[in-house]
Order: C-alpha cells, then sequence, then structure tokens
C-alpha cells in the first residue's frame, strides 16, 4: 500500500496525517477550521497546507468532517442510518484536485433519533467505522462525548440511530457566559463535586431546574465555590448518562483521552461499565478502513 | 391610609411605586439594578431617586426583591417554606434612614424543591401575595414566568414548595450565543413554529438532545430560517410546562402581558387552562397587604 493523505476538517480545525498503508507516519494539526477559510480558498488552502507531502507527487486524499457539508468546499449529502460502513465508501463522493490528487469525501450520516428528532452526524462515523474494526463489535452502544455528544446505537456492524446531546457547547455557555458562573474563583478540581453532579442528575429532575442547583448549592455553601465547575460538569455529563439507564449492549466512549476519564468516573459511579478508546486511533483506523473500501487495496 | 412607598429593587432594575393607601398614584421604573451601584451608594441612590417624593416628609418604603440579598443593602435571610405571607411581614428586617424614613425589606423564600434541590426566590413571593389576596385562592400551582421561572405550590394560601426553570436564561443564551442561533436571518413571528416546539417537548426527550432539533430541523427545512427562534422558545417552555403533566390544582400565571400569554397559548395547546394575571398589578397589591400588615394599618 503506497503513501495516501488522511484529513479531519472540521468548523474549527484542520487535521492531516501522511499515511503508509495503514501506518501515521507524520500529522499536523491547526486552528484552520471551515470557518477560518474563505469558501472559495478551500482547495488552496488545502494544498498550502499539505504542500510538503505532495512534493513526491499527488497522493491520493479521504477527508471527513465538516468538509463535506453545505457549507463545505463540496457537499457529501449525508447517508441514512440504518447504514453501514461499506455504504458510507460507496457513497463517498470523489473529485480531483488542480494538483491531480484523486480526492474523496466521506459522507455524513442522518437518522431519526430515538426521541424521534432528526439528527445527523459528520466526522464521528468514521471513528465509528474504527472502533467497529479494531474491536471485531456487532452490537454496542458508543458515546462520543464532546461538543456535540453522540450517542449511536451499533447492530450487526452497522449505525442504526443515534441522539446528538448538546452537553459541551452547554456546559460552556452555562459556566462562561450564565448566572452559574459569575464571580467564580478560580477553579479547582473536585472529584466529590463532579460525583455529586453525576449522582443529581439520576432521578430524571428536568434539566433547566437541575443546573440552577449549581447556584443554590453554592449560596448554601454545600459546594464551594471552587468547585462549581467540576459540580457543574458533574450535571450535565450525569444527565447525558442517565440517557443510557437499562441499556444492555455493551458501552464504549471514543474520545480525548480527558474527556473519555470523567465519562468512565461518572459510568462507574452509576453503575455502569465503559469501554474506552482513544478518539484519534479510531479515525485513523476508521479512515484507512474505509480507503480500503474505495481504493479497492487491502493493505 | 397615608402615603408610602413601595420598591422592586432587582439585580437589574429599580422600580418605585408611590403609594397612596393602596392606590399607586405615580410611578418610576430605571435600569438602576444592583449591578448598577456600588454597595456603599445604596441609600444615597435610592434618595435619589425618591427625592420628589420624599419632599413632603420621610415616608415609609417597604422594599422587595435581590436589595434584601447577601450582596444587597442590608440582608433580609430567607424565611424557609412552608411559610405564610404573614410570616414574611413579621421577618421583614427594618432599619432607618438618614433622612428618617422608616424602611421594610421583605425577605425571599427558600426551599427544598420537588426534586429535592435547595430553591431560592426574592421578589416573586410578593406578586403571589398579591395574587392570592386579590383572588382569593387557598390552592393553586403557579407560575412565575422569566429569566428564572418559578412554579410555587399554595395550600392553605401558603407557599409550601417550588422549583427555578431557567428557561429564560437558558434561550436567551441559545439563540444568542450557541450553534442554534448561529447567522439565522431576521426572526419573524411564528404561532406554529412555537406551538410545535412546545408539542415536541411533551415526550420526555432529554433537554440537551431536544434543542439540537432547532438545528436539524433548521437543516432540513421542516422549520423555517425566520421561525427559528419562535421554535426554540416552544421547545423551552414547552419543557417547562412539561412538569405540571398531572398537577390536578388550578394554575395561574402571573407576569408581564407579553410573556404570560405566550404561556397561555402552550397552555391550551397541551390541554391545561391556565388561569393569567399582571405581574405588577399583583407586586402592587402584595405589598400593600404586607404594609398592612407592617404597620398595622387596615386600609
Amino acid at each position: 500500500m503506497n503513501n495516501w493523505i488522511a484529513v479531519d476538517w472540521g468548523t474549527t480545525n484542520f487535521r492531516a496525517f501522511l499515511m503508509q498503508g495503514k501506518h501515521c507516519i507524520e500529522q499536523q494539526s491547526e486552528g484552520l477550521g471551515l470557518l477560518q477559510v474563505e469558501p472559495h480558498r478551500y482547495q488552496e488552502t488545502l494544498y498550502q497546507q499539505l504542500e510538503t507531502w505532495l512534493k513526491a507527487g499527488p497522493l491520493p486524499i479521504v477527508m471527513a468532517g465538516m468538509v463535506g457539508s453545505q457549507q463545505g468546499w463540496k457537499e457529501a449529502p449525508y447517508v441514512s442510518a440504518p447504514c453501514s460502513f461499506a455504504d458510507l465508501a460507496q457513497k463517498a463522493i470523489s473529485l480531483t484536485t488542480s494538483w491531480l490528487s484523486p480526492v474523496w469525501i466521506i459522507p455524513g450520516v442522518s437518522c431519526q433519533s430515538p426521541y424521534h428528532q432528526p439528527d445527523v452526524m459528520r466526522g464521528e462515523e468514521v471513528q465509528l467505522a474504527g472502533l467497529i474494526a479494531l474491536n471485531a463489535i456487532e452490537n454496542c452502544r458508543v458515546i462520543l462525548p464532546g461538543t456535540h455528544s453522540k450517542h449511536v446505537t451499533i447492530s450487526q456492524g452497522a449505525i442504526t440511530g443515534y441522539a446528538t446531546y448538546m452537553t459541551g457547547e452547554l456546559y460552556s455557555l452555562l459556566i462562561e457566559r450564565s448566572i452559574l458562573g459569575k464571580a467564580l474563583p478560580e477553579q479547582q478540581e473536585s472529584q466529590s463535586a463532579f460525583l455529586s453532579g453525576v449522582s443529581m442528575a439520576q432521578n430524571g429532575t428536568p434539566l433547566s431546574h437541575l443546573i440552577f442547583s449549581a447556584r443554590t448549592r453554592r449560596l448554601n455553601k454545600q459546594i464551594p465555590e471552587a468547585h462549581i465547575a467540576d459540580y457543574l460538569s458533574g450535571l450535565m455529563i450525569g444527565s447525558e448518562m442517565a440517557a443510557l439507564t437499562g441499556c444492555t449492549h455493551p458501552l464504549w466512549c471514543v474520545g480525548s483521552p480527558k474527556l473519555t476519564q470523567r465519562y468512565i468516573q461518572a459510568a462507574e459511579y452509576i453503575g455502569l461499565k465503559l469501554n474506552i478508546t482513544n478518539g484519534d486511533g479510531c479515525f485513523i483506523h476508521g479512515i484507512t478502513h474505509l480507503y480500503q473500501h474505495l481504493s479497492g487495496e487491502i493493505a
């Protein structure tokens, strides 16, 4: 298998991996997300970022993320769940750059969530492909924590449905912009405040009432002022995990070590067993798997 | 009954009413909330605001709101629910100004919410006193919508418990600062989008997943771009009202005409009968009622 390039191009970040067969031999990451680049300059920006790697010739490039959205470089329309990873490879769109690199853009996945809301993902499907391929999993529930956390159901190796939780974005807004974060002293880590938040979130209390306890428990000194951020984080992550109650599938959590650690603590506290794995590793493995489908090459 | 002055002094606004017995004969409102005034200048600011009314002599002043909080002028410690309105009058703190006006500050009310969270209110208790006195109500559930909506249970004319919902603050954060409000065109009113949001919120869907539908239903054009604000408003108000399911008490909503109209539309849509009444009217009647207790005067 020859060299090729994998790219994760999202709203806020541009990340690229120089691949030799299945192995990543070099990588780069920059805050050059789609919001930072003018739409007519996507191709030029891509070339500038990859120039060193392209000196040897026009390597194939496989891309995922918001680059394939309506506002991205070229739209790769959502594939509806249920869908297999072979479906995603098959529905990838292709183009050729001005410097003659063949490019594939992996489509995102749309679904009706278990709560009957339309839902969308772009980028996470590649991590899922990697998780499934790496661990030979057929059936499981996967949490991909972050700004917009996803809870995904995998059945017989295919994505059958999922739901997005705005956990990370809500947490940031509340701690930075709401009364809950107002005039807080410098925050310290506190596992007990975090777990206390997780615990409070397990009783079906409406979220917009529950979070107000980050104010009242501060006023009445049940949570020290320096631990409010971790308490609120526990409320938000705990609320998200409450949705897993009764799930009998094996549970996986795919993400950065920092985030997955929080989720595993929360899971243990409420009696759930969570397997964790690294998000970057899953991305690289997943995009390699998809590239094998696309190029017909088997590594 | 002689002249006296009622003051509602909160975090962002200062409102004062010149009273003749039970009747308001003049009023003023300014953005001179506690956040805009240095703590050592509360008394001076009060005098400047009321100067015209005080020319005839040092009228009695009855105050409510955050002015009685720890960060206010003088703390009127919370009274724990269950509590009657006579309890509130009895626990009011008094002081005399430098110009010899007798002042009472009405305390707020604390409770354990029905969801076992500590909760607090300051200012709303006066509106509740007015509502109860005006309508001769013994038992009811009262919604006081706003930045921090309160759902209050009144039993035998006393406040027995309540819960705060951060409906208004969450709505503002989401529409102004989150991905849900990003790059929206000028918004138009849409009752159908609002009611669609209310309806979506009645199925127990976790809030942090539900609100993401303001993005996905915009992407798939189920809700027009110009109606996203009203759809999100419906999701938030609908979620708050879902907490009333199964409530058998008469329901009241106390607030500004604009807000109570939204709540009555939402209530009708989900089959609840809501009585509405004006928040300012309740405040004036409530503080008069409390002043009668404080001064021993019966109008």
